[in-house]
């Protein structure tokens, strides 16, 4: 994964143009992604379509004809979605057009303007302090023009038709934890779950920001049905620990597995609170759709310094985080695919486990028990009601626990499962 | 409204009688309360109406004829509703009628006997350690006699006839903080509303405690259903952190928005567990009523050494308080005011508040942002379960920030109010 | 108390068997139980009542022919359910048969192998290292043969035909804690409650631990569903705080009952959370009774280290333990009984207690309150849905306050029952 965002990082994306597309065609060597064009002026929901935009070059050259700021050396320089430019100005004249960050001296932030007609560059506050009064040449060598906005999907059929949507934003230039770590790990979960048999059907959504997400939905209004559960991906590769923000539900069994991962990972981790603002989860949990889509990070965005600044770059995310947080979504589709609710086949005081094997064979001792108490704790709440996951919180036991107990119990005749989830009768949260 | 209570402290109030027609009339002067009496005897659900008491003077002249307690230095000396009494008698005799707090040496009890017939005089306990033996002249020129009981209420009306019940009590004599500063708060709090236009109708009612809001209550049954919100003021003069006391229901909406309301104000406001003891929440928590009333108070009643004393003067009660107690009444009724619930009108992702000149223009910074979390808030939860009330506290924001947003929101014909509270579908709280 | 556990305390018992019989032939000289017999291959539920296992001798002779190990000294030596052997064999033989406790080389362990044929001894760490190499004469005198379980029950026929259940286990050998202190308390409990009127009927059941129980429930199907409440007895006599585990259902009416009573008795009490480890309760709380019912013990089973040795003797309970227990029982009883749900005849404002001559005759006092704080409170709440036990719980008084408010109210005509529980309406957790 770590190799992927290395190649992918150069490339200057923004919410539509060409740079999307080189992104996604390059995916298609990780998962044979499905690419979709929606054309400039679409109307998408309360949204339009925008107008698409593309850039070859931007600089700054100062009287001695040198580029003072150079896109060829950071697509971080240009102010994203900046009309074209050619005029000679002074200093300050081009001044309103600069941004940089004074507290972050070293750094480049990361701007964009894709709905107010503007251009600009961005560049470190040092060097902004080192530029001499005088006239410059400026050139922003782009186009906004009719065209597409790209999005690409991918879809494993399940055993069933309801989906887990992982869901993953592709329209950041050059900063590797926000989104290139959420693009990899999409992109490779993919390739994993295409492999194996799932009970589910995935969905996985690689669209621009806000817009993207926004566009994908309104296409896919009766698809957006079916989804059970759904993950938004986005900065997974920095050191941080992980967190989970909650779905607009608040409880549904997305939030309550996802919670339940990650605390298995230990103190640090952050389960938070659903709120309007962050990434696309904004838009699945919009009220008109409410979906059951949470968001896996690490260090949540806008509360680390490299946010959206030329610190995300290739040295801030790490093999090592992008592999637990790889293993975190396989471990929280791993619980949604096993979780199912079953009825004890003999309700009343307990069976006899010791004369099927299932039990310890000398009484009065009373050491290791770790997948007895699973065992009796799945026979006592199996009346129908509890699911695994539920059996699992109640008991404080790992999913892992009880799920290998109900197996073991299940082969033994002593569970079967409730025939389907309408049989179910309703559990009070 | 200090001036107000300066007038009315040297009144001898009790829960019959001219102390409260005198305090009623000067009340008139701020706001035109009607005036009602109800006749001695009368059946008041358990109760009955007690004779009247009227007191012109009362001492105690020891052998020298000299007044050693006298009645005209203040009207806490003598305990309220004594019997006529015209004696004379040996100290020994005197005493078991003598009232004092050996604790507070310097200060006078406030005592009564209303529903048993008795007669006696309080005073402080080094005056009474000063009482040297011998014959003293006693002397209480009352009356208790057939008569009314008189209470004042001030109705305002509003856009509907739902109504907000304010109450405070008026039978203490010579307390400047129980319960003057309840009198003062309520009648400018009815002559400032009484200016503006409201949703809500007002129903302010000035009455002897117990007795008085049973009275009240008996005499207005039907009336009472129209009450959806109220609250009872009592102690609202002293330098101690406002304290909300909640109704019998417990989570109504008065609860929540003073609860609202206070935390605004600090770490050191308390909110307080219904209880059935304490001013006259006591019988509008009745189960039989079950109002969502609830009490607004500064320290609550008892837990000062000042309760119920002659230490509970002019100088225990400040302009100070009294305004800010004043000030905290009017936000309570302000968010009972605008509290609505809306239907987000295009609840299928986010609109796009940029082109509606509802957001900031460029994108990737991350300054303040307080009312657009307010609108995002807005829009994401106004499905039609969640008042605006419930978004503030869901949204851990101030209502104000809340109802600006909403107002922005429907301007820009975002957000529709629910057309009435039945069409809104329950919320489980 | 203690002298019967002390008569008891040498009885080899098992979970079938002579020493069972004898047990509640003793336990016959306090309450008349009634003796149950359930022949051997009885299917009950998914398990099948054994053979029933005798024992008259056990001995491990050195090649001196000296008893090195000595049931008639104590009868943990045997491994309960041992199989009838008579051999010579080496110490390398044997080994493998005999059971000590490393990390406490002074205790006797106590094991059983009920359902897998085997034999053993149980010695203490020490003595096994004291064994020289060597041949030893080993016999067990014990026969395994089709026969009978034995399970006590007693009756005591209330008001009502709504039960209350006491169940505790009886099949453990020389432990005086696990349980001769259940089965002392439980028959005392017994005896003095057959001497009292009570609303509710009780069920004493003494049974040997799991297949008693489950025999029990199997023959007493019907009878199961007049449970309304009930307790297992074990482990009460050992010095340590008093627990109360939650029955399955977690909040039913006993399990609120007990934990009121626990925390009167202050801080060190434990309330622990319903499991499906521990004694009968696991029969009673599995899913097809769910019976609300819970268990009361001393320090926990497995908590402490004398658990299942020779350490749990007559030194390791107490009389004083034991006397606690026995009240705590009674005041649960005692509080099942009194619970009831009462209608305010006047619910309308406050009725006027003073004239009732329930309450303090003069205003204005701050003095203590707490009976007329339960009147208050238990008017305030009678509205058809809050039960004494509601009251108290809001209140945060003690069930015998709002009882005695309850009482005096009654007998002034301010409280009526309500009519039955099926008029009650229901009131929201």
């Amino acid at each position: 994964m770590y190799s992927l965002i290395e190649e992918l990082y150069p490339i200057c994306r923004s919410i539509t143009g060409n740079g999307v597309r080189e992104t996604l065609d390059r995916l298609k060597r990780v998962v044979p992604i499905e690419i979709h064009e929606v054309s400039s002026g679409s109307k998408v929901f309360d949204w339009t379509v925008p107008l698409e935009w593309n850039i070859r070059d931007a600089y700054v050259k100062n009287s001695q004809g040198e580029r003072v700021i150079d896109f060829r050396k950071s697509n971080l320089h240009v102010l994203n979605y900046s009309v074209p430019v050619r005029e000679k100005m002074r200093l300050d004249e081009l001044k309103p057009h600069l941004f940089t960050m004074p507290d972050r001296p070293d750094w480049i932030p990361y701007r964009t303007s894709y709905y107010k007609k503007n251009w600009g560059f961005c560049l470190s506050h040092n060097a902004l302090l080192g530029l001499a009064d005088g006239e410059y040449e400026v050139c922003i060598d782009s186009s906004l023009e009719s065209g597409n906005l790209t999005y690409g999907e991918f879809f494993i059929p399940g055993e069933t038709t309801d989906q887990i949507l992982v869901s993953t934003h592709i329209c950041h230039p050059s900063l590797a934890n926000d989104n290139l770590s959420g693009i990899a790990i999409a992109s490779h979960l993919a390739a994993h779950l295409a492999k194996t048999s799932n009970k589910y059907s995935y969905r996985f959504v690689f669209a621009p920001g806000t817009i993207g997400a926004i566009t994908w939905l309104s296409k896919n209004e009766s698809a957006a049905k079916r989804i059970k559960h759904g993950l938004v991906l986005a900065g997974l590769g920095d050191s941080g620990p992980l967190s989970y923000k909650r779905s607009r539900r608040g409880d549904s069994e997305i939030d309550r597995v996802a919670a339940h991962v990650l605390r298995l990972l230990g103190e640090k981790v952050q389960i938070l609170e659903f709120s309007p603002y962050g990434y696309d989860e904004r838009q699945y949990c919009s009220p008109g759709f409410n979906l059951a889509v949470g968001r896996l990070s690490r260090t949540p965005h806008g509360t680390f310094p490299e946010y959206h600044t030329s610190a995300d770059n290739l040295g801030f995310v790490s093999s090592q985080a992008l592999g637990e947080s790889f293993s975190t979504c396989l471990s929280i589709f791993s619980i949604l695919e096993r979780d199912a609710t079953f009825l004890n086949t003999n309700p009343k005081c307990e069976p006899q486990l010791g004369e099927r094997g299932l039990y310890r064979m000398m009484g009065g001792t009373s050491g290791d028990n770790t997948s007895e108490m699973a065992m009796l704790w799945t026979l006592n709440l199996s009346d129908g009601t509890y699911s695994l996951l539920d059996i699992a919180e109640r008991a404080q036991l790992k999913f892992d626990a009880i799920y290998n107990a109900a197996v073991a119990l299940q082969q033994s005749g002593l569970l079967k499962p409730v025939a389907s989830e309408s049989d179910r009768p309703g559990q009070g949260a």
